[in-house]
């Protein structure tokens, strides 16, 4: 089965999901800088959902690249994940409105939780599509960044509720560790096209 | 006539319409767990708008991948479809919003009744740009689902005003029935992608 | 050079400028069926604007269907087509919330005057990329059903300051006259698809 | 790497960034054609963050038109591109609420400037991607266009606090230049058309 759709329904998600949070940016009716200022927890929270579905598309990018099949069970792991996605959005402007209080950091925590394990799930069905050692195979089984994210936010839920800030100087450091593609990935993919013109 | 746009603009309208319930979640000023009780319809209404279209998507992206042409026919049986598919979030969120009252329930079985019922029409439409003994024909024809869908609805519908209750759980068993693609038609399109190479 | 972005950004387009009046449909919080009278008008007005925009995404579709090439002019004079078209949901809902008077009646047809005859401009900057005698060419050059609908917007318009129901029943002919593509588009590109498998 | 997803994802984001501003036009609940003047500094916002939208997706069409391969740095470039795109329409907006007050006209050109500079590091970070003496690299290396309008953006940012109306006919000036792209570019990508029959 072609994967074409399954990357521009996708596309389209992402899409909406990332621009959502514009739609809360209202121009203030003052001509101040200053009359900018309220408006810096929703541009903040603009920056933060932007940046971590901008993080998880070239990631399911780069994943899907490398993926030659799909089937029924990749198409439902996928909307799975994206399901989680859309929520962060209402949790990172919950967080922000709130000054970074301990329950909507938490939550906030358990959102992105949620995203990552349903990647992780998305890609273990896409493992079991593929021969053992197919390319995609042996450079993803290993999900060191999977993992390691998430013991990271089941460690920042419990923290949020004492020291919030700490919570969240965790979640930019799991996105720093999320910024860069898998790099074997990358130089495979790069290889193959070496003899692919598109 | 090529079916990749037929694709595209309903890949669109499907994000869309999927994502525009998340638009109604707006986060609470309070900071405590039960702050965020009231939002509790809005949720549930915007999972089951997500599940009810992901299901959707997911049976129109495997009746498309076993098409080879469309015609002017099938782009408007596919708007039309589309269009009932966009009502689903207004009808399911008025039933949230009143705690499963009767004419709601009623309704949103009518607006579910018209989504398989335009569905099917699209499918009848694509029949007819095939030969009788197409693959996409002969697996789909029969249209179980479709028709017992249809028939639950009916029945679903004069029973909300009784028990609405009974009626949301129809609701759920028919999106169960729904929620795995016709499986001769995943292993018919499996056969095929063992030949082709995209 | 390639006109698959051409369609894609439009498609993506579309999907928005139809789905756009759906966020307006907001659930009562009553659970009698009286209670969606108020809704009624936006109801109408979301068809409408859904009709407006599938007829035109249909022709739309065709007539890049029987385009080989395009360049910078055919994508701006695309953009222009577009900002029209979407502009044609706030004309509708302009109409429908008082009831058909006269002034939103005849504003509604210049925007409508207006999507035609900058859909007419596409039709005409794509022309001059092709030869004379090229298929999309000789079918569309008359151009029989732009310049009947024009002639009666322009005709609607005034007739809206006396009889306003008189305009919006010319509307819905002139919505009619569009409904089907160009039946000789619609045959020799069938024609052509029996030689090239997709 | 596949640059078909990168075009994809782009286009649904300028597709719903393009028409964010048109959810801001609420139809008049008055029937006189007065009625609408309150929405013109609206609309106007809208018709100019369509033309910075439409410039900016059509030069973003040429580029990639001329590209053969991307990669992570790439999709980062071009995300980072849509960012500072996306917050045009709110500064528009601020810009035509407050009859082009200083503040407001200073922030938009401080916006704009951004767009053009992170549009600026995409080329640069494609042209790293391709030979030195690429169709691409060759064409679009001087960016007199991109050069041009960044100096007029910083003089355009201290002159709104004097005569904001001279800042705005700047802008207007910088939109004329980026309204035809590259012309080199299109000749170029018009020759290999020739000999490639999509």
């Amino acid at each position: 089965m072609n994967k074409s759709r399954l990357e521009a329904f996708s596309d389209g998600l992402f899409a909406v999901v990332i621009t959502i949070m514009v739609l809360e940016l209202n121009a203030p009716f003052d001509v101040t800088i200053t009359s900018l200022a309220p408006l810096i927890p929703v541009f903040l929270s603009y920056v933060l959902s932007f940046v971590y579905g901008a993080i998880f598309w070239i990631n399911h990018h780069h994943l899907l690249a490398a993926t030659r099949r799909v089937n029924s069970a990749v198409l439902w792991a996928n909307l799975n994940f994206l399901f989680w996605l859309s929520l962060v959005p209402f949790f990172t402007s919950w967080v922000d409105e709130n000054h970074w209080a301990s329950m909507p950091v938490a939550a906030y925590g358990a959102a992105l939780f949620m995203v990552v394990f349903s990647y992780r799930i998305l890609e273990l069905v896409l493992f079991r599509l593929h021969d053992a050692d197919a390319l995609i195979v042996r450079i993803l089984r290993p999900g060191h960044r999977e993992k390691i994210s998430m013991v990271l936010f089941l460690l920042a839920i419990p923290i949020a509720f004492y020291q919030p800030f700490v919570s969240m100087l965790m979640y930019i450091f799991i996105a720093a560790i999320w910024f860069w593609p898998e790099p074997g990935l990358e130089r495979a993919l790069s290889r193959k096209d070496i003899c692919k013109i598109k």
